[in-house]
């Protein structure tokens, strides 16, 4: 770190003081702190801290001819962003480590403005970062939220209500368009390039009765059963009941859909769904419940006893 | 994050599994938290929370026949966590994303051990972590600490002593040596390898009268003048009066020899250095001070007036 640097912003002697000049210029007021070797904040009095760590890497979190430079930003910033409102956590800032290949340079700004997207969607700031040049292009971005009371895993009991956020299915059948040569719809495009961190809608649902919750990122099946397993309990799912991403027709294989960044939570109470929905313009949907403690995950579509969706994988993998 | 994964390891489904839980076998009680999407952890009331990232990339920070595993992963992290002693910051804990190569599988124990050495040597502990497949070996460090008055680079007065810990000029010799076909001597090699955060000295020093710090990274040369011009003060440094490693004989080089991980404070009162060399089995010296405001900085060798030391800089650039 040197003292042209913003917060945290490390880097050695060389050309690549103009990269980090570069997206300072772009971030203006977004990157905080007091230019040292490390950046200062303060935690609320009383408040946990919440932190976590999410890398985004070419090839194999996303492909190039898929997604502009900005959305890489926006997209691998807002994937890390994610894990706190999975906790109900307050966002505090971000850090992002950047590895940039040189013939990706003149990408740098617009990357640095998708950073800036989903650093101003969820109203935080950027408090340090670091580039290295590499072979290919990387995110590696750590979280710090802070939060009185963090929604866990591990906090659901048999009887509770499962809700899901938003709409399920479009980041899957967009990887499924493009990965068979054919072009996603702009709904299903826009679901895998813009994903939503749901902090907003996650710290109203835990102001109303949601006592435990995950975020979907490997296909709501699967993290159905991450839920149970940490809760030390079974549940029950109706997939039918999943609402969907316009032109998504098959409620099985959007719950295998991964990357999708909604909310699955368990509640004690009935959730005002309507109310929910007003707020934040995204349907709240109760999917099904918590039932006796070591049960296993059972997906049924209406009465009909289904097999766990599975399918959804890294393209890359 | 999977819930078998420690606190904030993310990974998606796949043989990863596998590495999270070699890496986890080696680690212990050094991985803490929840095992949910982020970790959550408290940061002593009234403290300000003190966080830097820092990444360390094959062929660029290290060589492979230079350093094994088990120093790849300590050096890189102990890096990281210097720029905390730089601000004078208790650890709180660090989070690891990794870059594995397929054909460095077999490193992922030593790497771990090595991460673990890092983070018993300053006593604290890793909060969580994600592994990706890559072409090249590559760490990104995540450093959380706190501080109830962090040391900063702009706390420098005009008449302030400058003093600086530890023997230089180890690390630039180490790759001089391997640069031009050599063998470093086993104390300037150690002095590249396993390089020590001053975590411990540097809460001394901030107890003892120092008011501001800057770690050795760019070269002495180089963090002088960022720590002048962050305090917008002049210095004035002899050289000569710079302890040496072993070995290295040249104090102007030693003056440009990066990656130190030394500090440099400023102090408004004269230091014991005798209890601070009895305290930390390593020399605490008085090279210089500061002058007047926005002046800049003189090198010296004894009475003779010498350029700014350069030369040292990232071997593969």
């Amino acid at each position: 770190m040197t003292d042209h640097a913003p917060p945290g912003l490390s880097l050695g002697p060389g050309p690549e003081f103009d990269l980090i000049r570069e997206m300072l210029a772009r971030w203006g007021h977004r990157a905080v702190g007091v230019g040292d070797d490390a950046a200062v904040l303060d935690v609320p009095r009383g408040d946990k801290l919440v932190v976590s760590v999410d890398a985004a890497i070419d090839g194999r979190h996303f492909k190039r001819d898929w997604l502009g430079a900005r959305e890489i930003g926006y997209r691998s910033v807002t994937a890390a962003l994610s894990d706190l409102a999975a906790m109900a956590a307050h966002p505090l800032g971000i850090l992002v480590a950047l590895e940039l290949p040189e013939a990706r340079r003149a990408a740098l700004a617009d990357l640095a403005d998708g950073i800036a997207d989903a650093v101003d969607a969820v109203a935080t700031r950027i408090l340090g970062g670091n580039i290295t040049a590499s072979d290919r292009l990387g995110l590696t971005t750590t979280v710090l939220g802070s939060a009185f009371a963090p929604l866990t895993r591990s906090g659901l009991e048999p009887g509770h209500s499962i809700y899901v956020t938003g709409r399920f299915g479009g980041p899957g059948a967009a990887v499924g368009a493009w990965t068979s040569g054919r072009m996603p719809t702009p709904e299903q495009r826009e679901r895998f390039a813009r994903p939503v961190a749901r902090i907003r809608e996650s710290l109203w649902l835990a102001d109303h009765g949601a006592t435990a919750a995950i975020d979907v990122s490997d296909g709501l099946a699967a993290d159905l059963e991450h839920l149970a397993r940490a809760s030390a309990v079974g549940i029950d799912a109706d997939l039918s009941l999943l609402p969907l991403t316009p032109g998504v027709i098959d409620h099985i294989a959007a719950a295998a859909s991964g990357e999708e960044y909604e909310l699955v939570i368990g509640s004690r109470v009935s959730m005002d769904t309507r109310e929910f929905e007003r707020r934040f313009g995204i349907p709240l949907t109760e999917i099904g419940h918590a039932t006796s403690r070591d049960g296993a995950v059972q997906f049924r579509r209406g009465h009909e006893r289904v097999a766990k969706p599975e399918g959804y994988d890294h393209f890359s993998r």
